[in-house]
């Protein structure tokens, strides 16, 4: 069994943590016999710099044939051409890779719960996972485009697109994970206003019907989803929605962590003949130029990462597990970096030092 | 001045809240000579059953040709057919009355920081707006359907159109609204990812630079919003944002007020000739069949929505803030509705004896 992993730092301080999740595979592989080979791919605003494009056709070659990805994170957004990141950037590298389900698991772990904005009271306890839609919805909808009307004034046009088969796709991998948790889904859309939210609410109830009614399934509204996910999150198991809805309530929800410095993430696409399923596993946060060069990066974001490439990748629950309580208990042992700094509390430990916590807990 | 108001309780709890508005306004007419005439419209579910639609064309006039509307709420989601809702529930009533300007102002209340979700050193202090575009965005644009395709599976088109005026119109009264404050506005759009998006931080962008370079704006992307709003409130005033994100964002943002029942809106239009600028007041919670004719809604948004008129409809500044202050008396006097019940706390009163005790404080 060979595991091949691209690693793609990015910018930024995805240099920085992808750096630690290296250490964390070196470890596995010298004392876990994971037997991952780590070979790096070229993304980024450096790379543009100095190609024109942010990632060139063998990183996009690599990815596809890698068994998993480790993604930093990438910068430039405001530097970087709109057109040439969307035709180059992270979106790209996703539909290139055809993934189109993406896990974001959310704990509030008990030694943070200071560090969160919500009351104790309501943030206790929390562990769910928002599966967000990644492929379609209006990051891709035809026809998309701005024109200058003979008034001379403009007009924006985004088109928001679900077809049948997407959004049971993303169901089905919705109920399949509840099994392995507690059962619950939640699915978010906008149906009383939407047509794509009412095709999605009538293929999940379908799908729920036919093939998976031993798992409770309700319907959320997105804006009083918005709600109740600060309100009492504790309500959430599995939370299944569309791009758009996706990535702004799982930001929400992340908060619940105590900072975006916490989550993971895995993106996953469809399963080959050989049952290979592509995947990239990133950390929530971004390249954070503000900190960048300080050694201050809070790695677990990463170092979860890792952990569920080991779980959804390769099926090593037990390694998984194993990054996983070694990431708590170094938190409860008193590891903080600077984002999970509460006024009057534990001095913060650097990047590498929040590692050696961990490292020493494994 | 005659200042005429078209009432319209609606459905459910919008029954109990808008007899509560009415006292407060009778209270006003006797003893603050507002001359304010109030007269009643029908709509929700009850005329649906009657007549077959959820609105006359009577109340469409009423509220076309009333000075302001106070609006109660309506619900029958599950029971009125979509297309009879859409061509004549809510969505229609804003359509005709020309409301594009959402105001949802958000503040968290000393005497109820034990209510809210969030820490107190968090939402401590939040006083802020939220401005949603209100006539425009996906709500409205065309084309949007659902349509079956050859190989008998669905697929549905939603489609989100702004145009130049549309952005600049409420751009303009979050500049001038923030200048009646602490003078910030945070732009909130997409504008990596939508075409809508990139356009609406170029208006704002050019129209704060051509007029309002004395207010300080800020571009905030949604995604990053939905965590700083939960992250740390307090760095907003006037937030701006489309249809379908404010709808999101505005409903998040209420939770730092500890209850929906806490939070009054207003929704404008264009002003005409003669300076009347159509307006519709209204409760940002909805009809609740669960708790109707329990005689337990909290009637504040009711009320707040009573001051939002005075202010907005009538520049009866003052009025507005003896309403309001009344409101926060009640609350630091210790009286609670059992939507803001803490376990352990104050026992809650009625939504009559809610009304009593804020109108001891006028
Ligand atoms: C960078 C941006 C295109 C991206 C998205 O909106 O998907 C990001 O916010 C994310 O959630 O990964
Ligand atoms: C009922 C629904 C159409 C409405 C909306 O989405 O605008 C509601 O959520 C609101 O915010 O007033």
């Amino acid at each position: 069994m060979t595991r091949n992993v691209l690693i793609i730092p990015g910018d930024g301080i995805g240099i920085e943590v992808m750096a630690e999740a290296r250490r964390i595979v070196e470890w596995l592989n010298a004392h876990r016999g994971t037997a991952i080979t780590l070979t790096e791919g070229e993304m980024g605003t450096e790379v543009w710099r100095r190609t024109g494009v942010p990632m060139s056709d063998e990183t996009i070659e690599a990815a596809k044939s890698a068994d998993a990805v480790l993604f930093g994170a990438v910068g430039g957004d405001e530097i970087i051409p709109r057109p040439i990141r969307r035709a180059r950037g992270l979106l790209a590298l996703r539909r290139a890779m055809g993934l189109y389900a993406n896990l974001r698991p959310v704990k509030a772990y008990e030694a943070l719960l200071d560090a969160t904005s919500l009351k104790e009271r309501v943030a206790r306890g929390v562990d769910l996972v928002v599966l967000r839609e990644l492929s379609s919805g209006v990051y891709f909808g035809e026809p998309r485009f701005t024109e200058t009307l003979p008034s001379g004034k403009r007009r924006a046009v985004d088109t928001q697109v679900y077809t049948e088969e997407e959004i049971e796709r993303i169901a089905r991998d919705a109920f399949l994970l509840a099994r392995t948790r507690r059962g619950q889904v939640a699915s978010v859309e906008k149906s009383n206003v939407m047509e794509t939210g009412r095709l999605w609410r009538d293929v999940v109830t379908a799908l729920h019907a036919a093939e998976f009614q031993d798992v409770a399934l309700r319907h959320v509204l997105s804006d009083n989803f918005a709600m109740q996910i600060i309100r009492d999150p504790r309500q959430f198991d599995v939370v299944v929605t569309d791009n758009l809805f996706g990535d702004l309530l799982s930001d929400a929800s992340a908060m619940i962590a105590g900072s975006l410095g916490m989550l993971p993430s895995a993106s996953l696409g469809t399963a080959d003949a050989s049952g290979r399923r592509p995947a990239l596993y990133e950390p929530v946060h971004g390249s954070a130029p503000d900190i960048a060069g300080k050694g201050i990066a809070n790695p677990i974001a990463a170092i979860l990462s890792v952990a569920m490439m080991l779980r959804h990748s390769f099926g090593l629950t037990a390694d998984a597990e194993l990054v996983e309580k070694a990431v708590e208990a170094a938190l409860d042992g008193g590891a903080r970096t600077a984002d999970l700094y509460v006024q009057g509390g534990i001095q913060p430990v650097t990047t590498a030092g929040m590692t050696k916590a961990i490292m020493e807990k494994l």
